[in-house]
């Protein structure tokens, strides 16, 4: 009985002992003007979730994480970070050591092209504003990376897991999470999700709804599994 | 003393007892997509400390709330909105019955042109977003007014007291209050504030840093002795 015990306490345990895990959280904010911002619906839920889910199975966690209103999570270096330059950088200087990399993060795509330090008058009627590309984080990290696994999250309203795996094979990943935000039940804001994992190797896994702490789990097992797999 | 300790409350208590204010508060979001959105700093909780204060000087208190991370005031019906449009019915349905009416949202001033339903899929290179302008609720209320008592909110970043005289003008306010939002140590996001008073009747009041709860209270004295005033 007590051998049984610690057999399992040890295979639950720690998996990720040793392990360097880097997790993106959140939203950007991206200015118009003093007052004025560009950002999204995420919650920052989600990665939190992942980060506590990683310290829980051992691994050394770092959490980039945007603009959220979440309590820090105690024994998580957490890097707070308001804009997709700022999530860019924080992310870049610290990636070189990592073993996972997990980009739940919904950086913003575009930010305006101009930003004012004062806050703009209104004037009478329509206005055009010009938006830039932000620095693709997935993009940097996908060619940069040696031996790091990396995952990448896809929020997409149709034909999700079409542009899931286009977004697998472009951004050079080792997993994507591909959420359906159409669906209003789960995903951004909720306490819930329901996910679809697509791998490298062609694996597809689908996870139905429950709380994002139960999908955390569900992820880092198909993540380990297909990480122990490559050393094979 | 049993004399003095009821004169001074009888004094503090209950000067808008039977009056109806209708406050609001916080920012207002405005969908590019299913996941974009455009939104600005105010955390509300200028307005909620306002509602507060309103409903200790027994006002019946109506408080017309943007999406904010602040705990609902128990005794005060708050009607929760999410777009400019929709902070401009939840104020234009309530508004005849009330007696002071406080507009101290940040309502958006532009919305995207057109707003999609799915996630806009983002391509290489830059983007040119249309903006529209909102329905200007101040104005509006401005115009529509008998005998409310209307007070705006100004948010400078440069020549403050020149913006808010004009906007006091303009809008046919009662009062303004204007806030240095160039000021990083008060105003949005902070529990404190820094502002001043403007009234039609030609009046400015210079309140010094303190809490939002502080500031709440001086402007009602101010508003209620404005108030007070035109009746003589």
């Amino acid at each position: 009985n007590i051998i049984r015990v610690i057999e399992e306490s040890e295979s639950q345990v720690q998996p990720l002992k040793g392990k360097k895990v880097l997790i993106t959280a959140g939203p950007t904010k991206e200015s118009v003007d003093a007052v004025r911002y560009f950002t999204n619906h995420s919650s920052g839920k989600m990665g939190y979730a992942l980060a506590e889910e990683a310290k829980k199975l051992g691994a050394d966690v770092t959490l980039v994480s945007g603009p959220v209103h979440l309590k820090a999570i105690a024994g998580i270096n957490t890097i707070k970070v308001s804009t997709a330059q700022e999530m860019y950088q924080a992310v870049l200087e610290n990636f070189d050591t990592q073993d996972i990399v997990i980009k739940s993060a919904a950086v913003a795509d575009y930010k305006p092209k101009y930003q004012m330090d004062q806050k703009m008058k209104k004037k009478e009627g329509p206005l055009t504003l010009e938006l830039e590309r932000t620095q693709d984080i997935l993009k940097t990290i996908g060619l940069k990376k040696t031996h790091q696994y990396v995952v990448g999250f896809a929020a997409e309203t149709d034909n999700i897991l079409h542009y899931g795996r286009e977004k697998l094979s472009k951004k050079n990943l080792d997993a994507i999470v591909v959420n359906d935000i159409g669906n209003k039940e789960i995903g951004f804001q909720s306490d819930q999700n329901e996910v679809y994992v697509l791998t490298q190797k062609g694996e597809e896994f689908s996870i139905s709804t429950r709380s994002k702490q139960e999908i955390s789990k569900k992820l880092f097992d198909i993540f380990i599994n297909d990480m122990m797999g490559e050393s094979e």
